[in-house]
């Protein structure tokens, strides 16, 4: 291990971002798409009118065409009076002449008729035969547009790089264009690697090591969010040889090539020697946490950029150094990312040196303010990925943020709605159903010790715990789960043979969940418990079954499938208890209702 | 006339809002979709993690994994030595077992080994040989993450109604979801009525009235942007039975159908009978300015909403009223509507006792704050369109809002950039060139004597005018314009010839460009000047000879094709001239480097 590369120097988070800014990204090249597709995409060149518009002078009004001249001693008590000549529609030539004296009826959008040089609104008329008596006198020009008068033909309409939103599409229509050119987008390669990665949808052998590959969906996701085109290549293989040919593959194609995914320090050498024999290895690790370990440098004819392996911190960094970076390489402005202010829940100990960018949930107190808390399973956790709303950036030279400190969280998405409800404990498809019922709740299923614990800490709203009457917050109603016995289908023995059978292998929840202990009780027998395996959670003794590992799962009522059979052996009791500073909470108020069935409305 | 039916009394437009908010319109559907195309769409069902993440204990770090037990009495001064059983990397199955005194090699990612229960990192160790010298202890799971430990088989995961962000899509690769259940997008049918449309590259006929489409792409655009599905369909006819069948094919494919397009009555008047006659039209008429003649009701299965047909008016009342619905049906949260807060430059007179939602434009001061100022041609305009930046909202009971007041802006794009110069006045090519050089320019090519009107009222930064030395604001610099005459190509005879000639229509631009003047002094005879046609735009003229409309243009130089010919006859000179208040905007210093052809940098 000791030729193992070490990182050197860390380079600060700012030289990191302006030595990415400073990566030839931009795509040099345009292409024409249809405008029906062009919604969101950047006009490569100046659109200057090609026709006019409107393309004839224009009836705005309905009323009479007439010639202006004609109105002048027009007024209430004393009518000029027009012979009506016919009659012109919106879509239709105008066939008549208005001569002095005549006039012609008009709708909306029609063509004004050869003479006519105004209308008369059909308010300020009456008509009566074919004489039209007009009450009011109009200007020339009055209540008709001018053919021109909206665009005239050759006015620089648009400029390049504008960005087609709907109205945009509106003005192009408005001119006949049916086809636009507009910028390419980056494209941008996501090599995959890592050996133990597998794609979702394939099967993954746990035994071996392997696991789903989420990097590269979630840059994938990242990447077309800031404007860019991703472009997934399949996982070649970690050598050396397989790993050059697929950056050369993947630079020959895009504007930029992302390496993402593994974890396992030897894939990442292997491109980090790649990068630094056949490209330019610019920059070799960061002093951000988490992130570290990031690559920055150029290969062929693209920029290459190598995220660190967790997901939370391969997402974090894409975000925050690469996603700005695409957007302008894709001609847009910088995002108006969304920040909500709060109350940090719990003071937070820093002091590494390293720009943190902590991952955060944010919950509406009982005023409905937002109170932010840290999201920190170890960045290993892709559940953190969900249970975050967004992240709080601690500068290098920060040690410390206490608790009431008031933060700015960057939101992850546009589209954000704070939690109403916040809620750890023990999860149960009964606890699942009851929050059903309710709007934006979040709950984290950490087990009834550690929702116990939140609660304490005021974290949550509420929690879901087991066991003994709690000293924790305050009751909040109570749910009755049902749990039992889990054989394959056709096992051809009773739950108690299998029991008494010291060479069965029986599975149920670790002590995290509060069934646990209700198990044990059940069991009652210290010695078979000894060869009980636990598993981390409710539903993975089931799982164990099916898949073979077990023989016999003691957990609680879940779906399952027909591969396996419930035999029911009791039922236990689930306590909601409430943080009593949020007692008045809609959120906590509406769950309470929902615990009791008493809650009618969905609002 | 008499028989065209009157709208009714207008509701307000909290009402029409209840209304909208009323219509049924949620797709009742889901269908799977692939991992890749599922960003940004809404999960339809709670998904449920269906194995355990990891599905085996995982190393978290690079060392060895050990019995913690072993470890116990490590200390810096005193090492426990372990035997180095041999290693274990990620993707690998691991094939050694740790009894006590013993160790494998492993590396972050891969699978312990069985017998081991924690990770010793590198750093706190000391290789020779085939012993590993360990001068810290750990505890039991330390480095490492059990089975599950991240997501546990059976914990509900993601919530229905989860909006599918980068994030989300890394949890469900992560659990190896290759295809999530989506709630179905609404489908918007719209229908375009006016046989005076014509749809974007198709030819349109100025003589026979007609007028490209700009409705239909418009809202189909803001369809899309509010989460639903745009379906256009074609025109079908203006007629009661034609547009009856067409309404009955959308309800049957839509939940919504969308009327939207004609100016003309009597359009309008045969959806409005078809949707009576047959449907149910729930309400006619809103007191909103733009929009008053808005229609919601019921035709078979579907809701139906008909927008006013002016382009800003049909835009602004569908996203007022209409998009907040469709994203809710969509299952997305309200817009988070960006908004800017400025300084009102003009004032403003209402009181017409309806919600006022007029167009804005936005421009920095010189301090950067934003200023505002209305943007009305009228709204049969579709410049409007891109003029504005936004709207604001005047309630129905404001008569009157001060220069200088503050309102708040509702934007109309997620990505605005503040335009930082706001230029009015005479178009031309080398004011063209001359804006090109900078960022975020706005142009109104409304002429040079709006041009100096608008400096004049302190709206615009500068103005591009023509003429003699002007009074209005300071000089900015100056441009040279060069102009012509345009032919046939081919035409057979000199620009003298034709211009001496009676019977040759020559046309050129109308009196609101400075040109104009330029153009009749050079002519300099009155009686030829008498039988000049003017027009509305620059290249308008151009635009007329190459139709056959006319034999010979006199205007500025523009960019032409093969099929006319331009002759120069002259030059003339643009005076760039700049308001007071913003001569050390950074947008007007940078302007007057452009002019003077000072400017070398991008920023």
């Amino acid at each position: 291990m000791s030729e193992r590369r070490q990182f050197r120097d860390l380079i600060d988070a700012a030289e990191a971002q302006r030595l990415i800014d400073a990566l030839p990204i931009e795509p040099a090249r345009a292409h024409p798409v249809p405008l029906e597709s062009a919604v969101g995409r950047v006009l490569a060149a100046a659109q200057t009118a090609p026709i006019d518009v409107p393309g004839f002078d224009r009836a705005a009004m309905d009323g009479y065409a007439v010639r202006a001249a004609d109105t002048f001693a027009a007024s209430e008590t004393d009518p000029v009076s027009l012979h009506l000549l016919g009659a012109v529609h919106a879509g239709e030539p105008a066939t008549q002449t208005v001569s002095a004296g005549s006039c012609v009826e008009i709708s909306t959008g029609a063509v004004m008729p050869a003479g006519a040089d105004a209308v008369v609104i059909v308010e300020r008329t009456e008509l009566s035969d074919d004489e039209v008596a007009v009450y009011r006198p109009v200007a020339p020009g009055q209540n008709m547009m001018a053919a021109g008068g909206d665009i005239a033909a050759g006015t620089p309409a648009l400029q390049a790089g504008t960005i087609i939103a709907p109205r945009v599409v509106g003005l192009l229509a408005a001119m006949g264009v049916d086809e636009v050119l507009v910028r390419d987008r980056p494209q941008v390669g996501i090599i995959s690697t890592g050996d133990e990665l597998v794609r979702p949808g394939e099967t993954v052998t746990p035994a071996a090591g392997q696991i789903y590959d989420v990097n590269s969906y979630t840059v994938a996701a990242a990447v077309e969010e800031a404007g860019g085109v991703p472009v997934l290549y399949p996982h070649a293989g970690d050598t050396y040889t397989e790993m050059e040919a697929q950056l050369r593959e993947a630079a020959a194609a895009c504007d930029l090539v992302v390496s993402s995914g593994s974890t396992s320090a030897s894939a990442v050498d292997v491109i980090y020697r790649v990068i630094e024999d056949a490209g330019e290895l610019i920059a070799h690790g960061v002093a951000v946490k988490p992130g570290k370990p990031m690559l920055i440098g150029r290969f062929s004819d693209s920029a290459y950029i190598g995220l660190p392996g967790y997901p939370v911190s391969a997402l974090t960094i894409f975000r925050r150094f690469v996603a700005p970076r695409l957007r302008a390489a894709a001609g847009r402005p910088p995002a108006s990312a969304p920040t909500v202010t709060g109350r940090m829940l719990e003071e937070g100990r820093f002091g590494e040196g390293r720009l943190r960018l902590m991952p955060v949930g944010v919950i509406a107190d009982a005023g409905g303010d937002p109170l932010v808390y840290p999201v920190d399973k170890g960045s290993g956790a892709t559940t953190s990925l969900v249970e975050a709303d967004g992240v709080v950036s601690v500068p290098a030279t920060t040690a410390y943020v206490a608790a009431d400190e008031v933060v700015e969280v960057e939101l992850f998405d546009t589209d954000w709605v704070m939690p109403r409800l916040l809620v750890a404990g023990e999860p149960d498809p009964v606890v699942t159903d009851l929050l059903a019922q309710l709007t934006a709740p979040r709950f984290l299923a950490v087990g009834a010790d550690e929702g116990r614990r939140r609660l304490r800490r005021g974290i949550v709203d509420a929690a879901v715990i087991t066991g003994a009457e709690s000293t924790a917050g305050e009751p909040g109603g109570r749910l009755t789960r049902r749990w039992g016995a889990y054989m394959r289908a056709g096992a051809g023995r009773s739950v108690e043979d299998a029991l008494a059978d010291p060479d069965v292998m029986l599975v149920t929840v670790d002590d995290r969940y509060g069934l646990h202990e209700t198990v044990r009780a059940w069991v009652d027998d210290a010695e078979r418990w000894q060869r009980v395996r636990t598993m981390p959670g409710l539903y993975s003794p089931v799982e164990a079954v099916r898949r073979g590992d077990a023989e016999l799962a003691l957990t609680t009522a879940v779906d399952t499938q027909d591969a396996v059979t419930f035999t029911p052996l009791g039922t236990a009791e689930l306590q909601i208890r409430i943080n009593p500073s949020r007692a008045d909470k809609q959120g906590v108020t509406r769950l309470q209702a929902a615990a009791e069935g008493s809650l009618t409305d969905t609002a």
